[in-house]
Protein backbone atom coordinates (compact mmCIF):
# COMPACT_ATOMS: atom_id res chain seq x y z
CA UNK A 1 0.00 0.00 0.00
CA UNK A 2 1.23 3.21 -1.38
CA UNK A 3 0.79 5.84 1.79
CA UNK A 4 -2.32 6.81 1.94
CA UNK A 5 -4.59 9.32 4.30
CA UNK A 6 -7.77 8.06 6.50
CA UNK A 7 -9.95 9.80 8.25
CA UNK A 8 -11.57 8.96 11.56
CA UNK A 9 -15.44 9.56 12.11
CA UNK A 10 -18.25 8.10 14.33
CA UNK A 11 -20.36 5.86 11.76
CA UNK A 12 -23.30 7.66 9.82
CA UNK A 13 -25.98 5.41 8.33
CA UNK A 14 -24.36 5.93 5.27
CA UNK A 15 -21.25 3.85 6.12
CA UNK A 16 -24.11 0.87 6.79
CA UNK A 17 -23.14 -1.20 3.53
CA UNK A 18 -19.04 -0.45 3.89
CA UNK A 19 -19.33 -1.64 7.44
CA UNK A 20 -21.22 -4.76 7.01
CA UNK A 21 -18.74 -6.00 4.27
CA UNK A 22 -15.54 -5.20 6.57
CA UNK A 23 -16.92 -6.93 9.45
CA UNK A 24 -17.62 -9.79 7.16
CA UNK A 25 -14.31 -9.73 5.70
CA UNK A 26 -12.22 -9.33 9.03
CA UNK A 27 -13.83 -11.91 10.96
CA UNK A 28 -13.34 -14.47 7.47
CA UNK A 29 -9.67 -13.25 7.24
CA UNK A 30 -8.07 -13.86 11.00
CA UNK A 31 -8.21 -16.43 13.36
CA UNK A 32 -7.63 -13.98 16.26
CA UNK A 33 -10.98 -13.07 16.13
CA UNK A 34 -14.16 -15.27 16.73
CA UNK A 35 -17.40 -15.54 14.41
CA UNK A 36 -19.85 -14.04 16.63
CA UNK A 37 -23.40 -12.46 15.65
CA UNK A 38 -21.51 -9.71 14.22
CA UNK A 39 -20.86 -12.16 11.00
CA UNK A 40 -24.05 -12.58 10.05
CA UNK A 41 -25.83 -8.99 10.63
CA UNK A 42 -26.78 -7.92 7.55
CA UNK A 43 -26.88 -4.30 6.40
CA UNK A 44 -30.72 -3.42 7.16
CA UNK A 45 -29.19 -4.84 10.96
CA UNK A 46 -25.91 -3.04 10.47
CA UNK A 47 -27.45 0.28 10.17
CA UNK A 48 -30.02 -0.28 13.35
CA UNK A 49 -26.90 -0.70 14.90
CA UNK A 50 -25.03 2.18 13.72
CA UNK A 51 -28.28 4.68 14.62
CA UNK A 52 -28.48 2.46 18.18
CA UNK A 53 -24.99 4.01 18.95
CA UNK A 54 -25.38 7.49 17.10
CA UNK A 55 -28.61 8.21 20.33
CA UNK A 56 -25.95 6.51 23.09
CA UNK A 57 -24.10 8.27 25.61
CA UNK A 58 -22.07 5.48 26.89
CA UNK A 59 -21.97 3.69 23.32
CA UNK A 60 -20.06 4.80 20.28
CA UNK A 61 -18.87 3.11 16.40
CA UNK A 62 -15.84 4.82 15.27
CA UNK A 63 -14.44 4.31 11.37
CA UNK A 64 -11.09 4.75 10.20
CA UNK A 65 -11.75 5.17 6.30
CA UNK A 66 -9.73 5.45 3.37
CA UNK A 67 -12.09 7.14 1.07
CA UNK A 68 -15.48 5.53 1.47
CA UNK A 69 -13.92 2.40 2.16
CA UNK A 70 -13.42 1.13 5.47
CA UNK A 71 -9.63 0.14 6.70
CA UNK A 72 -11.20 -0.38 10.09
CA UNK A 73 -13.08 -0.29 13.31
CA UNK A 74 -13.67 0.07 16.75
CA UNK A 75 -16.95 -0.20 18.83
CA UNK A 76 -18.05 0.45 22.27
CA UNK A 77 -20.84 -1.38 23.96
CA UNK A 78 -22.14 -0.70 27.49
CA UNK A 79 -25.28 -1.41 29.13
CA UNK A 80 -28.21 0.87 29.75
CA UNK A 81 -28.84 -0.44 33.19
CA UNK A 82 -26.98 1.93 36.24
CA UNK A 83 -24.71 -1.00 37.78
CA UNK A 84 -22.96 -1.51 34.23
CA UNK A 85 -23.15 1.90 32.38
CA UNK A 86 -20.03 3.01 32.90
CA UNK A 87 -18.26 -0.10 31.26
CA UNK A 88 -17.94 0.37 27.78
CA UNK A 89 -16.54 -2.87 26.18
CA UNK A 90 -14.25 -2.71 23.14
CA UNK A 91 -14.10 -4.62 19.51
CA UNK A 92 -11.49 -3.26 17.65
CA UNK A 93 -10.40 -4.85 13.94
CA UNK A 94 -8.63 -3.67 11.14
CA UNK A 95 -8.88 -5.13 7.79
CA UNK A 96 -5.33 -7.34 6.47
CA UNK A 97 -4.51 -5.30 3.98
CA UNK A 98 -4.59 -2.09 6.06
CA UNK A 99 -2.20 -3.73 9.05
CA UNK A 100 0.98 -2.44 10.36
CA UNK A 101 -0.18 1.52 9.54
CA UNK A 102 -1.16 2.10 13.31
CA UNK A 103 -4.50 2.08 12.49
CA UNK A 104 -5.69 0.25 15.29
CA UNK A 105 -3.51 2.22 17.78
CA UNK A 106 -4.92 5.58 16.39
CA UNK A 107 -8.50 4.29 16.40
CA UNK A 108 -8.02 3.31 20.46
CA UNK A 109 -6.92 6.80 20.87
CA UNK A 110 -9.88 8.30 19.26
CA UNK A 111 -11.91 5.76 21.68
CA UNK A 112 -10.31 7.01 24.88
CA UNK A 113 -10.49 10.40 24.02
CA UNK A 114 -14.15 9.95 23.06
CA UNK A 115 -14.65 8.17 26.65
CA UNK A 116 -12.79 11.04 28.77
CA UNK A 117 -15.48 12.77 27.34
CA UNK A 118 -18.23 10.77 27.59
CA UNK A 119 -19.27 11.58 31.05
CA UNK A 120 -20.61 7.87 31.28
CA UNK A 121 -17.75 6.06 30.95
CA UNK A 122 -15.27 5.25 33.46
CA UNK A 123 -13.89 1.96 32.67
CA UNK A 124 -12.91 0.55 29.47
CA UNK A 125 -12.43 -3.44 29.01
CA UNK A 126 -11.96 -5.93 26.01
CA UNK A 127 -10.88 -9.19 25.48
CA UNK A 128 -7.68 -10.45 23.37
CA UNK A 129 -6.47 -13.97 22.42
CA UNK A 130 -3.26 -14.64 24.41
CA UNK A 131 -1.43 -15.29 21.52
CA UNK A 132 -1.94 -12.28 19.47
CA UNK A 133 0.64 -10.93 20.91
CA UNK A 134 1.05 -8.09 19.04
CA UNK A 135 -2.44 -6.49 19.42
CA UNK A 136 -1.74 -6.88 23.31
CA UNK A 137 1.20 -4.85 22.78
CA UNK A 138 -1.22 -2.33 21.01
CA UNK A 139 -3.94 -2.25 23.98
CA UNK A 140 -0.61 -2.01 26.36
CA UNK A 141 0.83 1.09 24.45
CA UNK A 142 -3.14 2.75 24.67
CA UNK A 143 -3.02 2.34 28.76
CA UNK A 144 -4.20 -1.25 29.90
CA UNK A 145 -3.67 -3.75 31.77
CA UNK A 146 -4.12 -7.51 31.92
CA UNK A 147 -5.87 -7.79 34.50
CA UNK A 148 -7.04 -11.58 34.34
CA UNK A 149 -6.48 -14.79 32.40
CA UNK A 150 -9.54 -16.58 31.21
CA UNK A 151 -8.16 -19.92 30.77
CA UNK A 152 -10.23 -22.06 27.99
CA UNK A 153 -11.66 -18.36 27.14
CA UNK A 154 -12.04 -19.15 23.41
CA UNK A 155 -12.22 -22.76 21.25
CA UNK A 156 -10.72 -22.62 17.74
CA UNK A 157 -12.21 -24.44 14.48
CA UNK A 158 -9.83 -27.15 15.14
CA UNK A 159 -11.37 -27.67 18.80
CA UNK A 160 -8.61 -26.24 20.62
CA UNK A 161 -8.79 -24.44 23.96
CA UNK A 162 -7.17 -20.84 23.85
CA UNK A 163 -6.07 -18.39 26.85
CA UNK A 164 -7.58 -14.72 26.65
CA UNK A 165 -6.26 -11.68 28.32
CA UNK A 166 -9.14 -9.83 30.25
CA UNK A 167 -7.52 -6.29 29.64
CA UNK A 168 -9.20 -3.06 31.16
CA UNK A 169 -8.41 0.52 31.85
CA UNK A 170 -9.43 2.96 33.98
CA UNK A 171 -10.96 6.40 32.72
CA UNK A 172 -10.76 9.65 34.96
CA UNK B 1 -36.72 -21.19 60.20
CA UNK B 2 -37.08 -24.90 61.76
CA UNK B 3 -35.33 -27.66 59.59
CA UNK B 4 -36.94 -28.22 55.80
CA UNK B 5 -36.97 -30.12 52.99
CA UNK B 6 -35.81 -28.71 50.01
CA UNK B 7 -35.72 -30.89 46.40
CA UNK B 8 -33.31 -29.45 43.32
CA UNK B 9 -34.67 -29.85 40.42
CA UNK B 10 -34.35 -28.11 36.61
CA UNK B 11 -36.86 -25.63 36.01
CA UNK B 12 -40.10 -26.47 34.05
CA UNK B 13 -43.32 -24.25 32.92
CA UNK B 14 -44.97 -24.83 35.89
CA UNK B 15 -42.16 -22.99 37.95
CA UNK B 16 -42.38 -19.79 35.47
CA UNK B 17 -44.94 -17.67 38.12
CA UNK B 18 -42.81 -18.93 41.28
CA UNK B 19 -39.54 -17.87 39.72
CA UNK B 20 -40.20 -14.28 38.10
CA UNK B 21 -41.70 -13.77 41.60
CA UNK B 22 -37.97 -14.85 43.42
CA UNK B 23 -36.02 -12.87 40.81
CA UNK B 24 -37.61 -9.69 41.75
CA UNK B 25 -37.35 -10.57 45.25
CA UNK B 26 -33.31 -11.50 45.36
CA UNK B 27 -32.68 -8.77 43.60
CA UNK B 28 -34.47 -6.65 46.13
CA UNK B 29 -33.08 -7.36 48.89
CA UNK B 30 -29.58 -7.90 48.60
CA UNK B 31 -26.73 -5.22 47.27
CA UNK B 32 -24.57 -7.91 46.36
CA UNK B 33 -26.32 -8.38 43.34
CA UNK B 34 -26.88 -5.84 40.43
CA UNK B 35 -30.52 -5.18 39.29
CA UNK B 36 -30.49 -6.41 35.13
CA UNK B 37 -32.97 -7.48 32.77
CA UNK B 38 -33.65 -9.82 34.81
CA UNK B 39 -35.53 -7.80 37.12
CA UNK B 40 -37.66 -6.37 34.61
CA UNK B 41 -39.14 -9.95 33.25
CA UNK B 42 -43.00 -10.85 33.00
CA UNK B 43 -44.10 -13.94 34.13
CA UNK B 44 -44.23 -15.08 30.31
CA UNK B 45 -40.46 -14.01 29.28
CA UNK B 46 -39.46 -16.18 32.47
CA UNK B 47 -41.61 -18.78 31.05
CA UNK B 48 -40.16 -18.14 27.32
CA UNK B 49 -36.39 -18.28 29.26
CA UNK B 50 -37.43 -21.37 31.14
CA UNK B 51 -38.71 -22.85 27.30
CA UNK B 52 -35.23 -22.23 26.17
CA UNK B 53 -33.05 -24.00 28.96
CA UNK B 54 -34.70 -26.68 28.75
CA UNK B 55 -34.48 -26.97 24.76
CA UNK B 56 -30.70 -26.09 25.04
CA UNK B 57 -27.84 -28.73 25.51
CA UNK B 58 -25.19 -26.20 27.28
CA UNK B 59 -27.57 -23.81 29.62
CA UNK B 60 -29.70 -24.73 32.18
CA UNK B 61 -32.14 -23.14 35.44
CA UNK B 62 -31.82 -25.26 38.46
CA UNK B 63 -34.16 -24.59 41.11
CA UNK B 64 -34.11 -25.56 45.02
CA UNK B 65 -37.44 -26.16 45.75
CA UNK B 66 -39.39 -26.39 49.07
CA UNK B 67 -42.93 -27.38 48.19
CA UNK B 68 -43.85 -25.16 45.52
CA UNK B 69 -42.15 -21.74 46.96
CA UNK B 70 -38.33 -21.51 44.83
CA UNK B 71 -35.87 -20.98 47.72
CA UNK B 72 -33.18 -20.13 45.47
CA UNK B 73 -31.68 -20.37 41.66
CA UNK B 74 -28.81 -21.40 39.98
CA UNK B 75 -29.10 -20.26 36.00
CA UNK B 76 -26.25 -21.20 33.68
CA UNK B 77 -26.47 -19.29 30.23
CA UNK B 78 -23.55 -20.14 27.40
CA UNK B 79 -23.54 -18.96 23.88
CA UNK B 80 -24.68 -20.70 20.67
CA UNK B 81 -21.66 -19.76 18.71
CA UNK B 82 -19.13 -22.74 18.60
CA UNK B 83 -15.85 -20.45 19.86
CA UNK B 84 -17.31 -19.86 23.17
CA UNK B 85 -20.36 -23.03 23.27
CA UNK B 86 -18.12 -24.56 25.90
CA UNK B 87 -18.24 -21.48 28.54
CA UNK B 88 -21.24 -21.76 31.10
CA UNK B 89 -21.55 -18.50 32.85
CA UNK B 90 -23.25 -19.05 36.26
CA UNK B 91 -25.77 -17.03 37.89
CA UNK B 92 -26.54 -17.76 41.74
CA UNK B 93 -28.90 -16.56 44.17
CA UNK B 94 -31.57 -17.54 47.45
CA UNK B 95 -33.77 -15.68 48.91
CA UNK B 96 -32.67 -14.33 52.46
CA UNK B 97 -35.23 -16.54 54.21
CA UNK B 98 -33.04 -19.07 53.04
CA UNK B 99 -29.59 -18.06 53.59
CA UNK B 100 -27.20 -20.10 55.63
CA UNK B 101 -28.25 -23.58 54.85
CA UNK B 102 -26.16 -24.57 52.45
CA UNK B 103 -28.22 -24.09 49.10
CA UNK B 104 -26.13 -22.04 47.24
CA UNK B 105 -23.20 -24.62 47.78
CA UNK B 106 -26.12 -27.79 47.02
CA UNK B 107 -27.28 -25.58 43.73
CA UNK B 108 -23.35 -25.30 42.96
CA UNK B 109 -22.60 -28.89 43.09
CA UNK B 110 -25.62 -30.15 40.88
CA UNK B 111 -24.71 -27.51 38.51
CA UNK B 112 -20.82 -28.64 38.34
CA UNK B 113 -22.43 -32.30 38.43
CA UNK B 114 -24.54 -31.18 35.16
CA UNK B 115 -21.65 -29.55 33.35
CA UNK B 116 -19.58 -32.54 33.86
CA UNK B 117 -22.42 -34.40 32.11
CA UNK B 118 -23.49 -31.72 29.54
CA UNK B 119 -20.35 -32.99 26.89
CA UNK B 120 -20.42 -28.64 25.90
CA UNK B 121 -19.52 -26.84 28.95
CA UNK B 122 -16.11 -27.02 29.71
CA UNK B 123 -15.56 -24.06 31.40
CA UNK B 124 -18.01 -22.61 33.91
CA UNK B 125 -17.40 -18.75 35.32
CA UNK B 126 -19.08 -15.95 36.99
CA UNK B 127 -18.52 -12.99 38.46
CA UNK B 128 -19.15 -11.91 42.48
CA UNK B 129 -18.62 -8.73 44.21
CA UNK B 130 -14.94 -8.70 46.09
CA UNK B 131 -16.87 -7.62 49.18
CA UNK B 132 -18.97 -10.86 49.32
CA UNK B 133 -16.91 -12.73 51.17
CA UNK B 134 -19.18 -15.58 52.19
CA UNK B 135 -19.96 -16.29 48.38
CA UNK B 136 -16.90 -16.08 47.24
CA UNK B 137 -15.73 -18.40 49.78
CA UNK B 138 -18.85 -21.26 48.50
CA UNK B 139 -16.89 -20.55 45.20
CA UNK B 140 -14.34 -21.25 46.43
CA UNK B 141 -15.35 -24.39 47.94
CA UNK B 142 -16.88 -25.84 44.95
CA UNK B 143 -13.43 -25.34 43.37
CA UNK B 144 -13.60 -21.76 41.60
CA UNK B 145 -10.57 -19.84 41.82
CA UNK B 146 -10.07 -16.24 41.43
CA UNK B 147 -8.41 -15.29 37.69
CA UNK B 148 -8.70 -11.60 38.01
CA UNK B 149 -9.79 -8.63 39.95
CA UNK B 150 -12.04 -6.33 37.42
CA UNK B 151 -11.60 -2.89 39.28
CA UNK B 152 -15.11 -0.79 39.06
CA UNK B 153 -16.57 -4.11 37.95
CA UNK B 154 -19.89 -2.36 39.50
CA UNK B 155 -21.49 0.75 40.58
CA UNK B 156 -23.78 0.91 43.32
CA UNK B 157 -27.10 2.59 43.89
CA UNK B 158 -24.65 5.65 45.60
CA UNK B 159 -22.72 5.73 42.67
CA UNK B 160 -19.52 3.81 44.48
CA UNK B 161 -17.43 1.74 42.28
CA UNK B 162 -16.55 -1.85 43.60
CA UNK B 163 -13.90 -4.27 42.64
CA UNK B 164 -15.16 -7.69 41.32
CA UNK B 165 -13.82 -10.86 40.86
CA UNK B 166 -13.56 -13.09 37.89
CA UNK B 167 -13.79 -16.67 39.11
CA UNK B 168 -13.68 -19.83 36.71
CA UNK B 169 -13.65 -23.48 37.21
CA UNK B 170 -12.40 -26.15 34.37
CA UNK B 171 -14.80 -28.91 33.69
CA UNK B 172 -12.93 -31.74 32.13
Amino acid sequence: MAKQEFTICEAGLEDAQALAATLAQVLSETDFLAQDDASAMTVEEVAQFIDNRQNSLNEICLLAKIGSDVAGLLNISAQKNFAFEHIGDIFLAVKKDYWNYGIGQILLQEAVDWAEHSGVIRRLELTVQKRNSRAVHVYENAGFVIEGVKERGIKTRDGEFLDVYAMSKLIN
